[in-house]
């Protein structure tokens, strides 16, 4: 892809199906290794996978990975849909840039990267190494009362997103981690996701980072008005349905998701958050979607309503609910020693082994 | 411990239980990072559990790893419960011996060491670097119809794996995984999860590498002669259990565990045969239980009645049914990335991040 002129309508353009021929081959391979056929389970899938994405059996090494954080604020929380302050979303942004937060932790562990866009986030924010100053908006209007953000606000962060993907592919990533900071963004990620998947929201939306049950009633009356609101609009394609109910860092993660897949690489996706961004990308761009490996299942109701809808498996299932990319981040050495079993292990042939009788 | 006094009894004498107090500072160090509290779900536990086992908070990071491939045969083959010819284990201690066997690339893409331990391989083995030749009998007898060792040979084996683990920790290992081959060996595994659990065959015995309705009604027949057998002969202390119904590399393993729980570092171990080792390990040394970490939950119905039967859940569910260590080499990232959280996040006093109202 050329850079400069990156945007999410160019990448959409640009995607292309899996090679078959490629995961073929992955499948193939996998019954000449020395264990029995199958015993790799998930390593086995996602290694036919990585094929396909790569369109080579087998497959690259999915390394270096960058885990991208993009943040953002929401005017839900006016709505006391969550006890942080929204404060925390910018001070939260400091400590990613300091090296301090878990997914800073879990990345250098894992060998990944990270890097932060502030794409959404309501304070002016001090330059940083590492922080991307891609500001669309100060902070989502409150989607319990009206749209979140207009058509092009949308549309910008989206760009935000396609642009740091094939950014960050051009610099060498091999894999691209979903992350995501923004006190109040599990309200419009139910909101999202109820939309998507026509549950209702007392079954998608969850306890965040753990609000009491009085706040939970409130949340989920919250996104039942937005629901309501958005229904009243009388639009139902999916930019108008992002626009509405979703948040700028969701929509980043939208456009990010979509990018890393138009650049054939795989693209990691985390909890509930990015979960919500993968349904909408979904729909913006279906062909997007086989490029995609869910991290992780989240212990938010809203994940696990999307994963279905989606029908994905998670790679890990660590009853994490921090977002950050902290579960993709932990799932990439799943996802890299799947690559490394077709790569490096040895055929039944080469090893002498017998086969069963 | 002293090195050459090293034996089952030894290591069983030196259990201590986790240190309560380091277990609490870091539970309570958790709840000062930059999260919202318990929002790292299984991170939180087992970072506890580390510090518990390394009686510091924040404990070390569990590195380097060792993995210890304990091989075995089994006179149960005898009776057709695996299409493998029993040749295969030599050949794949040959394959492990060669870096070409699944733990291998495991283990390099974790950076975990692989050991092989000749325990009870039928065939006599060519020397390689990273083999242990300690074999105690060149494979059991068929359990179907009599002990498939004597009590002595079981102690000899429990011994292997209490040096094994010894050694391993004095060479530098913070961490120990549990690895086996040995064709066959789901069904003794599978005769003393049963005898352990009270469960009967049919529920615990499952397709192993992979086998047939007819090989499986077969092999659940066999596991219920076996546990007749066991019966009838009127013993049931945990020693006798493991001599009737089990195997040299899964008497070793328990060994192992127990020796490496005497050692204060955590065990990862892996699927059906090791949880059937466990599962013995725990009623000879209840004290070692708690230095273990279940990695994976393999597909074998033997594996979930032993976790459920020993209360503990594992790190992992990736559809694995391989062995080798597999599932809890993988785990051995995720073990690791706890311990770095506790050690390496910032706090909020420290980050100037806003604590929840």
């Amino acid at each position: 892809m050329t850079f400069d002129a990156v945007s999410f309508d160019s990448v959409v353009a640009a995607l292309q199906p899996l090679d078959d021929q490629a995961a073929r081959q992955a499948a193939e391979h996998h019954d000449r290794l020395t264990k029995p056929r199958g015993a790799l389970g998930r390593l086995e899938s996602l290694g036919v996978q990585l094929a396909g994405i790569a369109g080579v059996s087998p497959p690259p090494v999915p390394e270096p990975a960058t885990v991208v954080v993009f943040a953002g604020d929401h005017g839900v929380v006016a709505d006391g849909v969550t006890p942080w302050p929204q404060e925390v979303t910018a001070q939260m942004v400091a400590n990613f840039a300091a090296g301090g937060a878990a997914i800073n932790v879990l990345a250098r562990h894992t060998g990944a990267d990270v890097l932060v866009v502030d794409v959404g986030v309501a304070s002016a924010l001090d330059p940083a190494p590492g922080l991307l100053a891609r500001n669309v908006r100060r902070g989502t209007a409150n989607l319990a009362v009206e749209p979140a953000m207009t058509q092009d606000e949308a549309r910008a962060a989206l760009d935000v997103g396609a642009s740091v993907a094939a950014d960050a592919v051009a610099g060498g990533a091999r894999a691209l981690i979903t992350g995501e900071m923004g006190i109040g963004n599990t309200t419009p990620a139910a909101a999202l996701i109820a939309a998507c998947t026509g549950l209702p929201a007392a079954t998608v939306t969850g306890r965040g980072t753990g609000i009491d049950d009085a706040t939970l009633a409130l949340k989920v009356g919250v996104v039942e008005r937005a629901l309501a609101r958005f229904r009243n609009e009388g639009e139902d394609d999916a930019l108008a349905l992002l626009a509405s109910l979703g948040g700028l860092e969701i929509a980043a993660l939208a456009g990010f998701i979509v990018g890393g897949a138009a650049e054939r690489v795989p693209v990691i996706v985390d909890g509930v958050i990015a979960l919500s961004a993968l349904a909408v990308a979904a729909r913006l761009a279906p062909a997007a979607l086989p490029y995609c490996i869910a991290g992780h299942r989240s212990t938010e109701p809203g994940a696990t309503a999307a994963l279905e809808h989606l029908r994905i498996e998670p790679v890990l299932d660590l009853e994490l609910r921090l977002g950050e990319g902290s579960g993709a981040c932990l799932a990439l050495t799943v996802v890299q020693a799947a690559a490394k079993v077709l790569g490096e292990m040895a055929t039944f042939d080469a090893a002498g082994v017998s086969d069963k009788g």
